[in-house]
């Protein structure tokens, strides 16, 4: 064999929190790939390089048996290690493959950004828009935040001590692969609850346990829709499920919505072939209204005849304030057409991300498959402490505690308006839920002023996002379920000022 | 007004488990919908009707008020209820509509299914064809089940107690929505852990806590792949992948597999033009081979020239039982075209499902907003218990002892195929990870030696499998990781009686 010639190396500066072995590593294949160290070049002697760099042999070798697996050394025992000769030639994008400091500068970063060339499909150009918070919210729920529970009146003590409780008992079984639909035991205890709460009839098996109602929505979406396929969306309706069916390439068929809810014979005449239909059926969002009985008998008859499938989408309506919570439309349900959408986010706590779906007889199957293909199972630990939670009762103590906390919200905010927003905004009797719609008494721009307001400090959410086809009313979602009354009645007064503000520049304004 | 006549009404017998109230509710619901109580018949006073039944008129007067609510009765205090006047026609379908009891008939629910008209979409049916497991497996491990980790070794009541700790001091702050890439304290140690074990330089901002490796694929294939794309797939290659990409509508251009892994060079020259592809650098499945050097930066050169997207699924090869772990192909990945993706369900335990992504640059906005618009964020109990697990230190020891474990078992495997699967089955040395191909000596049907060997309850996978366009050699993928070595030799001796038995029919046998 041809003796290499053996190339003095420059080796750049160690910082501080980098191991030597990692700092040598990192150095040697540096020098490789960037051309320094030239295919077959031959290094140093392990003992010889230690001398120089002053630091352990074994340090050397460890790092050039690391280098020689990896492909960058080839050599032996005794002849000295050799730069591997067969490398492709290098992009000169692969310049400096060094540590990245852990502090990384924006200009670093935009550069990094800028290298890239992958494109989005259009699909993922649809997906990648959402209507959602990515970033948490911790801060307190401040007046008037929408679809939130009283994150101050859960029991996290008791919670925390059945989560602690609950996980020593566990079996070392239950380490193992679940059932892709979840934990057997908080399946049938949610379909108990549902029988008595809902008059849903179903059974465990019927029951999936997943991480939130848009994942419901994202694989119904795919397992029933072809594209082009039309979906019914109350309009206005749910952004967050109206962006799914446009994202899966669905025709959406704009459904006007009126005291009764959803207007089914409307949806029959525009959309007579749809596939899907997405209907908040216990309190339309975010208008309010339940779904008048002939609308829900006439929808499931067509559904029966059409195979269309019905996602219900009960988001917040076991907090009725009067009597016991109404029928689920899957209560009716029995030629299963139904997938009915429950979610713990709103009951419990956000952070919890338990929902489930009951599922058709013929879904239960595809549904199970597809969410084993794209998911697996959920993860097991919420879950049994989800089942405890609710097994020992405290589950059913605490809905019931806060019907009677967020009822008492409900009217201090229709008081708080009847003083400080008579005039400016009409909120409807408040029954059921965790926020209310209030209409502009004007023609004026809900998103503006929602913007306007989270300037001083009022979160609302304007109904105009809700709009689909028709221009929504004008008006805004207001939360008082995570509000204390002072609180809500202080933001009524701001909300006031707010709005006052913007009417004192409305052009309508002559016609006060 | 004129007055209805008053109806005697036919209540059918009430269920042992069923309230008076439920009952009631249920069986006059029934009465109208189903016509036996027509519209505007009106009900027996609430008084004589609880004199009648002999129950408390409170509960009738609380039916009474339920079904008014839900508009099945119309009517006021002092006049009588009524049956609401314009129910729709009904569905001959909806004529049982009492309580369906506990434990139904296998005939009723075929019959419950058959009613559906609802068919899969063409996509729909794609997804529902799973190659996973979707019941749990609760049985321990036996001879030879592959990609599970020995979860009797895992530290359970050490994990139990970190559990515990952590929950309780949890902030209550913790209950509100979180970040969509998951927790970030998860997020900055899984980085550091990259950092060290992969060499992969990220930060925080860069990983996505998800559910498991297979819902990464399912998003990014949709961010990035517009129907007809081509995808480079392994071949043989990982049926969990390989199958998302099919239902999402892609081409699978499938690479030849050898020695040095993926042949890059004929990705290459078959689809130049592909937007994705998905490989097992770390340790190609089921082969085993890593993906060598020149192939590595072949393959990043190829992808910064085309702005294709790269899959790395390092779904095992932290486990090399000689030296450190091999570098990520992520580690040479200046350009941003790698998605690397990790795993703890076989670095810890199945159950626990927590995997992880680190994203290009590029894609870190459009996967946060269609990971949040899809599914929102995943639960924040096992992250912050498995952010716990880390930071004490507890992970890294875990995994050098499953190391250390893991590897006297892969000698206890390929002891016991010396002695006993000799001239039946080839296993290569065992380097890396949980699982290992052993190839069929002769032209065996390797489906039908599984599931022979399955029914002596030998448990195995079929390479066959892996196949996407050419025949997969012949063999089994073997785990030893979960497997005592007693189990690993009698397991041994009983797999080659399986062999033995089908040699004797082979019509190859002529050949021995």
């Amino acid at each position: 064999m041809k003796r290499a010639t053996e190339r003095e190396i420059a080796l750049g500066p160690r910082q501080k929190d980098v191991s030597l072995q990692r700092w040598l590593y990192s150095e040697l294949r540096d020098a490789i790939l960037t051309g320094r160290l030239e295919p077959g070049a031959r290094l140093p002697a392990s003992r010889e390089l230690a001398r120089r760099l002053r630091i352990s042999r074994g340090t050397v070798l460890v790092v050039f048996d690391q280098l020689a697996a990896e492909g960058y050394l080839k050599g032996s025992v005794g002849r000295g290690s050799f730069v591997a000769p067969a490398l492709p030639e290098l992009s000169p994008m692969i310049n400096s493959l060094g540590f990245r400091p852990d502090a990384e500068s924006d200009a670093d970063k935009e550069r990094r950004q800028a290298r890239s060339k992958i494109t989005l499909s259009s699909l993922g150009k649809r997906l990648a828009r959402t209507p959602f918070q990515v970033e948490g919210r911790r801060v307190p729920a401040r007046a008037f935040r929408p679809n939130q529970p009283d994150l101050a009146a859960f029991p996290f003590d008791l919670w925390k001590r059945i989560v602690s409780s609950q996980t020593r008992s566990l079996r070392r079984d239950t380490l193992a692969d679940g059932e892709a639909l979840g934990f057997r035991p908080l399946r049938t205890a949610i379909a108990q609850h549902l029988r008595t709460a809902r008059g849903i009839f179903c059974s465990a098996d019927n029951v999936a346990i997943v991480g939130s109602i848009q994942q419901v929505f994202d694989l119904i979406v795919r397992l029933v829709l072809d594209p082009g396929d039309e979906v019914w969306m109350e309009d206005p309706g749910y952004p967050g499920a109206r962006q799914i069916f446009e994202a899966a390439g669905a025709k959406i068929a704009a459904v006007p919505v009126d005291e009764g809810g959803m207007d089914v014979l409307a949806g029959c005449v525009l959309a007579p072939n749809a596939k899907l239909v997405y209907i908040t059926a216990g309190r339309q969002a975010p208008l309010g209204p339940s779904l008048a009985l002939d609308r829900r008998l006439k929808l499931l008859a067509w559904a029966q005849k059409s195979g269309a499938v019905i996602i219900e989408d009960d988001y917040d309506s076991e907090y009725r304030f009067e009597g016991a919570p109404l029928a689920a439309l899957k209560s009716l349900d029995r030629n299963e057409n139904v997938v009915y959408c429950g979610t713990f986010s709103k009951l419990l706590f956000p952070a919890l991300r338990i929902a489930y779906a009951v599922l058709p007889e013929s879904l239960v199957e595809p549904f199970t498959n597809a969410l084993s293909l794209s998911y697996r199972h959920p993860s097991l630990l919420p879950q049994t402490a989800l089942h405890e939670f609710i097994a020992e009762g405290h589950f059913g103590r605490h809905i019931r505690k806060m019907r009677l906390l967020y009822s008492e919200r409900a009217q201090a905010l229709q008081e708080a308006a009847r003083i400080s927003l008579r005039g400016l905004l009409d909120i409807p009797p408040i029954t059921i839920g965790l926020d209310t719609p209030a209409f502009l008494t004007w023609a004026g721009d809900d998103a503006a002023i929602a913007s306007k307001a989270a300037e001083g400090g009022i979160e609302s959410r304007p109904l105009s996002v809700y709009s689909v086809r028709r221009p929504a009313p004008p008006g805004l979602l207001l939360g008082f379920a995570a509000v204390e009354p002072a609180v809500i009645t202080t933001g009524a007064v701001a909300l006031a000022r707010v709005l006052e503000s913007l009417i004192e520049f409305s052009p309508r304004k002559v016609y006060f």
